[in-house]
């Protein structure tokens, strides 16, 4: 069989991901990795989570280990109705949903709001894996205007009259409210009310994704999107930063009459998600874990952040500039003119061993170049002003032979 | 917003699966369900699984609860290549993927394999779950017979033919080769080198469902398909017989070409599968458990299917026939003609307290009125006899009354 000419056209348009071969890359011992955006096993309570899997497998092993209602086992709906209640969005449980993780909840959302040549509206810098997850469902993209505070409401409402002038209605906005990935940027809450009423207005879905949202190393949290706009505005979540990304969850909350096609969906997705790992996340909450493992996780990436930001002050040279997140993973690097994060890469993993995402990887057409992504959250606390003056050591010398 | 008209082309394609409803009224205490193909929780080795849990998080904590690769942690693809190859299909760890359940298993393959208007060739009557997977990715069905013995090859082979003088190339063809959801037909190992010729003489991948094989209560195991034509024929298969449903893990086993763009696939639809259930699943096949639950759940299935073959050769009005399955789940039962078994349903559930799933529900179009599925696995051994009884009387009522 020649399966090269087998995949079907979905699978070429996701086409291949670089990123998946730079983290490939940053594995070797010696390099000092900025590049994935995964969590720093010390902020997982694994004494506490064993104590729930013991209590759970005593107490309901028998019904935690069978199949569980596609749309999440009733106690975590309740609880996530709750918490999303708590945090300004009254919500009921029909108005929940419980999905393998953040990436299928985007898979599910795109697959049933999005038909083959639909566009979907992006923030840009946008996170790149839920680029592939819409453009598996052959979607095309409307890049929108991200500065240092987000989304640009302006920008979004240009982009918006333009589609509609062309006849064009959008199937989604897609953007990532808190500490954004790649950029860092929070919207603020004047303008998460702006950016709800231009979608409202022309009657587009937008989705919020909130995996960051908890991360919060100071200040206060705007509200929801999804708490101003309930109707409207989509809230996607992952429980891997107050749990753990190992037990695959995530959530939805959306109007009831959105939850129902993705519940039809999900059945042939994956038809439930873990009914242990749901078990386990409601009883780790129901003992105080989560807000003990969140506090935890904030102390820990702080103290990263702080060294990221202070080393970046420390060795960068003149005209290279740098976002200071107040929470998440991702500092976001704009270069001077004349330099190009792509094109050094290779130099910074094979003789520098340093690694990073470069810019264009976060765009959904060559663009980005300027720019490149740092993650703080998995590296050695130790070893980031070392990595950092590696980079800054690159970069000083392209600058200087510009 | 109206999400009433948003949800897309291919959430309206799969559309509403009556099973479900059936599953939900056949949960009411008073009823005898035989309609949901569920394992028996008693099947569950909960202290060992507790053991493995309590291993694990004790040994390898941090790694066992964050994100693990694409494909599968290695050790457990190691273990699935040696089991395969043990099987009869040799197998490199390039060829074997992970993922989250076998409906997860089934939208991959679907998703690289299949394009929207494409032919998916299916034995009828088929898993519904599989049709609505295929239906989501936009196919269309050619449908090939399937008698006591499973799919028909002589039956493949025209359609295949037909297909072939239309210009149509299949995208697949679909068996559940073991014990067959619903019929509970085993292909024999004749039957199963016809059919891999067949498809590799028309150059169309044959997917193999093995979900039940494990399950045998007497007799040998014929080889499988992938073992027959490992270039061509691919293996799907499930955690949930050998280990539990509640972590949702299932895997395939096919050629390397064909598990790269799977994994591509993969990421988009949920990065990875259960870290933890991968280290726990592992950990529970080293202590020799897997046999153990295998041992215990072949036990527990034969006498239910023996109760249940007793009791329809007890009850059963003349006229009607019943499949006595050498393994799996389900029993198929043939009514005679002018007996419409959809047409009963709501008499069996709401008065007779029984439920059944109608045969029509396994037919990609309008047909098999005449069938029904009975699925002995979940219910109470005790209560099968009465469920039976009260089935058998009201098919006898609706046969004096033609």
């Amino acid at each position: 069989m020649d399966w090269k000419s087998r995949p079907s056209s979905r699978i070429r348009a996701i086409g291949r991901s670089d990123v998946a071969d730079i983290l490939k890359l940053s594995e070797r011992p010696e390099i000092i990795s900025f590049a994935g955006g995964l969590p720093d096993p010390d902020t997982f309570l694994v004494d506490e989570i064993a104590r729930v899997a013991a209590e759970v497998l005593t107490d309901t092993g028998r019904a935690a280990l069978g199949y569980g209602p596609t749309p999440g086992i009733t106690p975590m709906r309740e609880w996530l109705a709750e918490r999303m209640t708590g945090w300004g969005r009254p919500t009921r449980v029909a108005e929940t949903l419980v999905t393998t993780g953040g990436i299928a909840a985007l898979d599910l959302l795109a697959g049933v709001l999005v038909d083959p040549g639909d566009v979907v509206v992006v923030g840009e810098p946008a996170y790149l894996a839920a680029l592939h997850v819409f453009r598996s469902y052959r979607s095309q993209f409307a890049g929108v205007e991200v500065d240092q505070l987000g989304m640009v409401p302006d920008s979004l409402e240009t982009a918006l009259a333009e589609l509609q002038h062309r006849g064009v209605k959008p199937a989604l906005i897609y953007t990532v409210p808190s500490f954004q990935n790649p950029s860092g940027a929070t919207l603020p809450g004047d303008r998460r009310r702006q950016l709800v009423d231009i979608a409202a207005r022309f009657g587009v879905p937008i989705v919020a994704d909130e995996a960051y949202r908890d991360l919060r190393f100071e200040g206060t949290s705007p509200p929801l999107l999804s708490a101003l706009d309930p109707d409207n505005a989509i809230h996607i979540n992952t429980f891997s930063k107050f749990f753990n990304p190992g037990m695959r969850l995530g959530w939805i909350t959306a109007p009831a009459a959105l939850i129902e096609p993705l519940i039809v969906a999900k059945q042939t997705q994956d038809q439930c998600s873990s009914t242990l790992g749901q078990y386990m996340c409601r009883a780790f909450a129901r003992h105080g874990f989560v807000d003990r493992q969140i506090a935890r996780a904030i102390e820990i990436y702080t103290r990263k952040r702080d060294a990221m930001v202070r080393a970046l002050r420390t060795h960068m040279p003149p005209g290279v500039t740098f976002t200071r997140p107040e929470g998440g993973f991702y500092v976001w690097l704009t270069l001077p003119p004349g330099i190009d994060s792509g094109a050094l890469l290779d130099t910074a993993i094979n003789r520098e061993n340093v690694a990073y995402v470069p810019g264009s990887s976060f765009f959904h057409h060559s663009e980005g170049q300027r720019h490149l992504r740092l993650c703080y959250s998995y590296v050695a606390e130790t070893t980031i002003d070392e990595g950092i003056a590696r980079l800054a050591g690159l970069l000083g010398h392209a600058l200087d032979n510009l």
